[in-house]
């Protein structure tokens, strides 16, 4: 029997705009439902693997994504539409990414193991000995993000850091990379089998609407949720999950226009060399990514036209790229005719003219702060490579035009050495406003480390409390657990006197690995 | 201008029925956002008090709780109905914790301070410089408890762990201890005067509907809300809560019935020594504690009968005791006779009868496992001091009896040594559905220490990662922020290189405090 079109996720190649073979099976409600089940019943079995095993199979998937070698690059490249060297050292992120949380789970911290022993003879009332470890939350929905096919999608950091909980996943691919989502879960399903995991631990479903999104999120078997995407498909999903009779958390980024606050030392001082980076930034990957800088803010004065012109003969230089789907192309074409329809706004620098499908030219726009304060939508994330220059006329006007925006993902600073008295006064308040806030640099590049948050205040993203990339993304599918005057033989290994796992622990208080 | 009845909250003696003197004026629209405008304002300074500062103050609250002196304990008596023993201990835990977070502060953990140096070589592409802590949320909303008028009220853990983390609080009194709430809210005020904290950063507001609470959550200020009380109650602002334009976190504490587990070996071993146990656990506080053992499971065999005896005996010595409220005492009347009417529940004990207005007698009912297993509302919750025997037949019938239940703060083990394996063959289930796992003792006594977890699963709470009680109920009101390539003089004390605060930090991955 073949695949229906109405039943199936193709792919459409951009670069063509052609549909590419095979169709790959939508979920019907039953196998959202099987899917889950098997999620739910593989639970308790992985959650109890120990974590060396777990880490063993992060590694095992690492290897065999790579094991799938050129065939995963080229039908990603022909998903995509992005180039060979940005997915190869995609892949390489991905992978080094499920590494990292083999070494998380190595190390140990994750857990935040304590213990308080017990004082049998403390007045007036004895204490109980308390133990504490991080447990998993239970079988996780991830959500395939379009603009990384690799690093945020089937094996990507939402799949990666709920593994590495002790969360079994069901994915949701996304549609515009059926064929890569379906080589990649079926390189999770062979780590799986070589490394002795339950079957359930990892599922990937097909869907052409919503509802099949909605149904996994709404399914009582789930747990959490994990998306990267647009606002308003975090914005359901966040619904739907608030709406269960058990609601769930949902770990979902949005959007962020990024601002970059270029202070008067530094134009004065580079100008050109900000606008060249700035344009870089603002064009890797076609714009398409979450870090973006889609927002500049500089005080007009000394430097501000050597900016824009080095800016300016950046974009004019650039040839255009092939955004990631047809339905993205269109929204960044119609993003970018409003901003250039816009009576307040003027057009600063466009890149070349399309040759072919589903193109996309960088763009950059400007405007006055009073202008921008005015009308909110100036605000509101355009995705791809455009980006809006706000001149304001004092220093004192960034403070205000700050305090107006939403909440960011990153927020850049370029300074010199005489705006240090400015930027410690605006500090503060940037702090509420970002997950992470960078010096003389741009937000795309992200790093995996310990020390990375990918996050922040709404509507950057649903739980401004949590980040998606580097080690603490695991603790979005954890929760805390005490035992009582737990019989030691009954002690989970974490927690055991004798600390085999040779972790980092708080023991009354005080940390430490004896 | 006197204060009407129909402006103001009075309280009512619950042990005479009585109204209590003076009313405390209801906060107008206008009120509630005042207060969430001077917690906003106050925000900046506050967050950037130092650690040893906001320690400073946290002791200080407990010196002026105390230094009330018996004119608090008296107010509390009238006004809750507790007898003084017990509001006395309270007072005591109130003050400890308080302390307690401000050994917390001083410590330093819960910044969980991170740092990844540059590696400026790495190919190929180099590494920034990452750095991570926790910064408080913003101004939170803390609505007081009934239960605990001191210990989960005015300047409970609520106040104590958002006051800990940098965040302001807005407290909604409850209505049943009103004139110790304006008593404990005046000893905050005060030690914050003497501290130099800004005026903002604590306010109490009083409120006769729920439009008054309602609005606080719903205010734009407010970034987070901890409450403790009914599901009703929780429900409804995680509803205003995930309503708004920027959804914030609700940290609810519900409802639970904290199943006691008793294993046959424990019950042929010391039946009556745990019925005895067990009916004092159900009668503290008459009952009203948020793990107070609503449901005790155990397999019909030697031993049942003399644990039921030994219950019954102190439970039908018991004189009857006031509850919190007339509300809650009614809610409590129609519980029990819902129980005592049901077709499949029989009486084993009740109580002395009401000398008073508002008084209560513990009640222990017994039923089946079928019948438990039939009727969804015998697993519910009636606070106060009720609890339900469900006597089952084979030990598998308690794996089913607990695989239906819903999240609970606590589950009791109650095991001998010759019960080791059939433990063990339950704990992955039990772990799924509990915050805090205790043995052969009752959940009831919630330690405040570094390794308490006082939360559990939904609906125990609104957010089972988390934990009301000990120290990492902090972590409630923190969220991740990371600082890249951040010019040395800028960086926060708890980041820099030469570790001031004398921290534990991970340093590429490694714990250490050099």
């Amino acid at each position: 029997m073949s695949v229906q079109p109405e039943d199936a996720v193709f792919a459409i190649a951009p670069a063509t705009g052609e549909r590419l073979e095979p169709g790959y099976p939508v979920a019907k409600p039953a196998d959202v439902e099987a899917a889950c089940m098997a999620a739910a019943a593989a639970f308790p079995t992985y959650r109890a693997t120990r974590l060396e095993n777990r880490a063993i199979f992060l590694d095992a998937i690492a290897e065999e994504i790579m094991a799938l070698g050129d065939d995963l690059i080229l039908r990603v490249m022909a998903e995509s539409g992005l180039p060979r060297a940005r997915l190869e050292g995609e892949r390489g992120r991905t992978c080094n990414q499920l590494r990292h949380f083999a070494g998380v789970l190595r190390e140990g911290s994750f857990l935040e193991a304590r213990i308080d022993p017990a004082l049998p003879d403390r007045q007036p009332a004895p204490r109980p000995d308390l133990r504490l470890q991080n447990v998993p939350l239970g079988p996780v929905a991830v959500f395939g993000a379009s603009n990384f096919p690799l690093a945020f999608s089937v094996a990507g950091g939402d799949t990666a850091s709920a593994l590495a909980a002790g969360c079994p996943v069901v994915v949701k691919a996304h549609n515009a990379h059926p064929g890569t989502s379906r080589m990649v879960a079926d390189a999770v399903h062979r780590a799986a089998v070589r490394c002795g995991i339950p079957a359930g631990t990892f599922a990937l479903i097909f869907g052409l609407s919503n509802e099949v999104g909605g149904a996994l999120v709404a399914d009582p078997r789930i747990k959490a949720v994990g998306f990267t995407g647009s606002r308003t498909g975090g914005l359901a999903l966040m619904q739907i999950a608030a709406a269960r009779p058990e609601p769930i958390p949902v770990y979902a980024e949005m959007s962020s226009i990024n601002p970059v606050l270029i202070f008067p030392g530094a134009l004065a001082e580079r100008a050109e060399a900000i606008g060249t980076a700035f344009a870089a930034s603002l064009q890797m990957g076609a714009g398409q990514f979450c870090t973006n800088p889609g927002l500049v803010i500089a005080v007009d004065g000394a430097g501000i036209d050597a900016f824009i012109a080095s800016a300016r003969a950046s974009i004019e230089g650039a040839a255009p790229q092939t955004m990631l789907t047809p339905a993205i192309h269109a929204a960044y074409g119609d993003g970018i005719a409003w901003l250039s329809g816009h009576d307040e706004v003027e057009t600063l620098a466009k890149g070349g003219a399309a040759s072919g499908p589903h193109q996309a030219r960088p763009m950059l726009f400007q405007t006055d702060a009073w202008s921008f304060d005015a009308d909110e939508r100036l605000g509101t994330e355009v995705f791809g490579s455009a980006s809006l220059l706000v001149r304001a006329e004092r220093l004192d006007d960034i403070h205000h035009l700050i305090a107006g925006l939403e909440g960011q993902l990153t927020i850049a600073i370029h300074m010199a050495d005489s705006d240090r008295d400015a930027v410690a006064a605006i500090l503060p308040l940037l702090e509420t406003k970002a997950g992470r806030i960078l010096f003389n640099g741009f937000g795309t590049g992200v790093e995996v480390s310990h020390a990375m948050v990918h996050g922040g205040p709404f509507p950057a993203t649903s739980d401004g409390r949590s980040t998606s990339v580097g080690s603490l993304a695991i603790k979005r599918f954890l929760r805390l657990l005490c035992y009582q005057d737990m019989p030691v033989d009954l002690l989970p290994e974490p927690l055991r006197d004798d600390n085999p796992l040779a972790l980092w622990r708080m023991t009354d208080g005080a940390m430490g690995r004896a």
